[in-house]
Parts: structure tokens; C-alpha cells; sequence
């Protein structure tokens, strides 16, 4: 298996040919959504889901047993439950710019999607229309292969245990025809960086300085009486790492199953600890290559390594290019005076 | 969530209350048998399949919503397919011991396991009688609170992408009524150590010197063009790690099958890259409490992470303690002169 370490020249899931990325967010309500396309096609997907507190939206038919075969985008959300909304939004905008499955005369869009719980952030939330379908509609219109990161779309309220959250990307040129990717929105129970430090747990893998060039936290015996996210002490529930891994390369629905189900690996290696009770951790596949045909063994190693790694990273740059906001409730990593910086 | 960093007194997962380890291995043959059973009670288990080339028996019956509600043993064993048969073996003993589940006059044992591909690590191979269900009769008849980890068991022949595998355990006391444990066959297509260098993925997580204190390694950019495993070059299918987590807090069905599954961030720590589609990478986990009660969810977050850093522990001695052997295709981690240490 050979393998580049140079990333896309974006360093962006969109550096995967096709892909584009939009995102809408509240400040004051301090949570948005993420929505991700491809420009031409529909795209082969699936997903695999390891945390023990999902909330999902269209996952069933991503299942390889299941029939159908294309879908028309992925929507990552803050909002919790509320935040499943957003699909309607991405659904409806898709069905207004003539997208989705046909069937005689009428057509379908296929929008799966997964939320975050972002509701308890410090944020505006006496809504009384529910904004997360609306939010939805303006992220796929933003849609593009430019995006920022940080406190973005789908990332824009998110906290970790010691430091806000965020949206993060990467990407990786695995050779001149296969590229793969990887977006995060990072609102974990775990940590992203070591304790009482800013090494990130992803550092093994980082490329150049895509998030701060630290390098990795020379100590042992690391991962043992460590915090988890309690923002507030009667609710641990504010959590969930969710994620696209991407590649240009074809492959069929059921290596997107596995794809999907082993990127977790990433999740794994950048937050710890991960895959928490209370996390609702997911992560979706797609390929956005037009044919189904399946990768060859040597591609899908390649394939399966690549978007942990970008998976591992994405999740780090989230957490780096948090930016901060008056009401938030953890400080970000990019603090002005790295000698103010205490966490525990 | 509290948690100490004090391994039990054996740093084995016979730390946990009431579980026995057996081992068999054939020095000739390079392959063996591990057998895992409670001393007193029948056990609470499930399992996560993440890997895309699993050989397992009896794991229908470990879902939550099957009616098995406990079983008398684990087999984790080499020989591929023809491995399965250890738990032939197993199920004779055990019925001779007159354990199994009581059906009117007969008894039946439930022994689910799992099996690793060493085939052509340079064993000998021509056997006209299988002989696992003997190794996994001798196994059962050795199990003890004590056991030797390194090239034993279901690690006697496994090999990683670079260095000899092996089967490793480790433990961790959560508090005075929870104690954790980890046991792991290892043998992947990824690596163990970073390139070039005997710093184990796993050292963050090293607790003293359990598998020699090196540290982690200072790098980054780690990951990329690595080394996986190419022992024969037309088959690239001789992997596997297979692993049982373990606690003797008390958990539901249901709360094993989450343990089990997400107890594979130990492995994505520890091996890079892991769960590829040709390993069959598997998780069992079983609670030795005699009562199926749920676990609190204090309870299981610290279960869930302290079995996850117990199999990254157990994963890096497997390869720590591996015994040389005139056969063998690659070198062992603790070779006597480390100047000649030299592994892609």
C-alpha cells in the first residue's frame, strides 16, 4: 500500500472531486448546520454508527441490504433532535433546484443526516419556530468548494470536555486519481488534547502545522483520571462526534459500510475517551465517483487508512480553528496568551 | 468519571474477579489455542465485529436480542477456519466438568469464538487430523488466574506487519468493587510501532514500564507511507486481532454489545492501520458479575473507557513479550541488541 502525505490543495474534504460544503449558523442561538453535496451526481454512501446516543435521520436506507443506491447530500446539525429539521430544508432547497430521485413525474431528494446536542451552550434557544429547517436551506445554498472551519455550520456551538468545539476538514492525495477527505463536527464527551496540555491526540498525524505543530505530548501514562465534558452537572448528555469521510475513487455500498464503520478509528486516535454511552457518534461514507463499481483491495486499504487519517486531523483542525464568542462557556485552543491557558 | 491508574495485582485480565485464562500452543505447528472461563458462574458476554474478514462461531446468539442470556467460555484461537474446531474441544471439556446450560437431562456449553489467520508464518502444516479441538481440550485443562503472555495461546504464531505478534492481557482496578481487564491475539496487517522505531502506538497509555517504557514517539507526519503486512505476496490475508474485554461489575446484555464495539478504539490505538478489510478484527466482552443488573452510567462510561485503554495496553505486551523462534518471518520487539533492530 502506497500512500502521499500530501494533503488536497484545499485541505478540505472538497479537495475529493464533486464535493461542496455548505454551512449556515445562529451566533446568538450559537448552533447551525453543515450540509455537503456533490456538484453533478448523486452519491454511493452508507454509514456506521458506534456511539450509544444517535440522533439520525435517512440512516436505514444507507444499510448495503437496503435498495437504494444514490443520495443527494449529508446534513450535519447542532439542535439535537430539533436539528433533524435541517433535512427538510436541504430537502426542500434540493427539490427546487430540480435534485433527487425520480420517480415518474415527481422526484425525491435522498438526505440522510445525524445531529449534535448543542442546546445547553450558553446559546439563545427560546425559539419558537423551529430555525434548524431554515438554517438548512441557507447552508446548501452557501454550498461550495471553499468553506471555513472552526466555529462554522454544523460545528458553530460545539464543546469538547476542555475547549470549544467546532468544524473541522482535511484531506489527503492518495495518487493522481484517488483522493479522499474527511469533515467533523467535534462536540465530544472526551477531550481532543492531553491533559492540562495543548498537544492534540491527533499529533502523530499532523501534516506541517495544520493545527499548531506542537507535535505530540511526550508523557506516558496519559488517558487515566481525565475530564469529561460536564457543562452542566445535572445533564452530561451535550455530546456526539459527527463526521463525513470522503473519496473520489469508486466503490460500492457495502465497502462504504465498512469504510464508514472502521473511519471510527479516528474518532478513536483524536478524542479520548471516545464512542462514549453518551456520544452519538457517526460517521457517514460517501463516494462520489458515478459509477458503483467495487474499489479493489489494494484501493480500499489505501481507501480505509486515508479517511482515518483525515478523519483524525479534520477533528483537530475543528477544535484549533474555534473561535471564541462572550458567551461561551469553554475557552478556545487559539487563545491569544498560551500562558493564560489552564485547562484541566 | 474517577479512575485510578493501578493495574491489578497480575496486570492480567484474571484481575477480574473470577475469570481463568488457558492456554495451548503446538511449537512446530506455530499456532495455538486461548481459552477464557469464570471459575464459579456462567458469564454476561456480546461482541463488535469491525473488521472485514472475521472468522467467528456462536456469535449470533451473543446480540441483545437473542434469547442466550449467558455463556461458559471465550476461544480465541490460530488455525483460520480450522481453528473453530478449539471450541469443539472447549464444549467437550467443559460438558465433562458438567458445565453448560441445563436443558431436562443433558447440559450444552456456550462457546462462542474467533480465530486468527496464521497458516504461513512458516508452522508446519501438514496435519491429517485437526488438531485444535486437542489444543483447545489442553487449553481449558490449564486455565488458571495465572498465564504467560508473548508467543502462547492464540499468539504462539501471529505475526504483525513488521514484527512478531503475540497474545498480550492487562488490567485496571476502576475502584474497589470494578476492576477491568484486556486479552488480545495479535495479528494485524498493521503495525504495533511507529516506522523505524520500537516506540509502540500504544505508549501514551503505558502505565510504568509494562512493555518497556520507551515513550511515545516525538514525531509527526506518522502514518504515512508505512509498512503493512506481505508475509507470502500472493496473500496479503493472514490478519487479525481478536480480543476479549472484561469486567466483574455487573452490565446488561445490551451494555456488553456498546462495550465490545467501541472497546475497538484500544484496538485503532494501539495498531495503525487497523480494522482493515482483511482482518477480521473482534471484541467479546463479558461481565463475570452473577447478576445481569445494568451497569449505572457512571458505571459503564468508566467501563467503557478503562477496558479501551486496557486492550491498547494489552495489544502493545502482546508484541513486548514474544518469545523468538528459529521459524519466524520477523523479528521480535525485545531483541537482545537493539543496534541491530531494523524493521521497515
Amino acid at each position: 500500500m502506497k500512500f502521499s502525505k500530501t494533503p488536497g490543495p484545499r485541505n478540505l474534504i472538497t479537495d475529493v472531486t464533486g464535493l461542496l460544503v455548505g454551512n449556515a449558523q445562529d451566533t446568538d442561538l450559537k448552533s447551525g448546520v453543515t450540509v455537503l453535496i456533490c456538484n453533478q451526481h448523486t452519491m454511493t454512501a452508507s454509514c456506521g454508527v458506534l456511539g450509544g446516543a444517535p440522533g439520525t435521520r435517512e440512516t436505514d436506507l444507507l444499510q448495503p441490504e437496503k435498495s437504494v443506491s444514490r443520495i443527494d447530500a449529508i446534513v450535519l446539525s447542532g439542535g439535537s433532535a430539533y436539528g433533524l429539521d435541517a433535512c427538510s430544508g436541504v430537502t426542500a432547497g434540493l427539490h427546487k433546484m430540480g435534485r433527487g430521485y425520480t420517480i415518474g413525474s415527481t422526484s425525491v431528494p435522498i438526505v440522510p443526516g445525524a445531529i449534535l446536542f448543542d442546546l445547553l451552550n450558553g446559546g439563545h434557544k427560546n425559539w419558537n419556530i423551529n430555525p434548524y429547517s431554515k438554517l438548512g436551506r441557507q447552508a446548501l445554498k452557501t454550498a461550495s468548494t471553499h468553506f471555513e472551519l472552526g466555529s462554522m455550520g454544523a460545528g458553530a456551538g460545539a464543546l469538547t470536555a476542555t475547549l470549544k468545539g467546532g468544524l473541522g476538514s482535511a484531506s489527503l492525495v492518495l495518487d493522481e486519481a484517488m483522493t479522499v477527505g474527511a469533515l467533523a463536527a467535534v462536540n465530544s464527551v472526551g477531550t481532543v488534547t492531553t491533559p492540562g496540555e495543548r498537544h492534540f491526540w491527533a499529533a502523530p498525524f499532523e501534516i506541517g502545522d495544520e493545527f499548531g505543530g506542537l507535535g505530540p505530548d511526550p508523557r506516558t501514562e496519559l488517558g487515566y483520571n481525565f475530564t469529561t465534558k460536564k457543562v452542566h452537572s445535572e445533564n452530561e448528555r451535550c455530546n456526539t462526534t459527527i463526521a463525513v469521510v470522503a473519496t473520489d475513487a469508486s466503490m460500492s455500498k457495502a465497502q462504504a459500510k465498512h469504510v464508514a464503520t472502521v473511519a471510527h478509528a479516528g474518532i478513536a486516535r483524536a478524542i479520548l475517551p471516545s464512542h462514549m454511552p453518551s456520544d452519538g457518534d457517526i460517521v457517514f461514507c460517501v463516494s462520489t465517483h458515478p459509477s458503483q463499481a467495487s474499489a479493489s483491495n489494494d484501493s480500499l486499504h489505501a481507501i480505509v487508512h486515508g479517511t482515518t487519517l483525515c478523519l483524525s486531523r479534520a477533528i483537530a483542525r475543528a477544535i484549533y480553528c474555534a473561535q471564541p464568542h462572550p458567551t461561551d462557556l469553554l475557552p478556545t485552543w487559539n487563545i491569544q496568551n498560551p500562558k493564560k491557558f489552564k485547562h484541566p
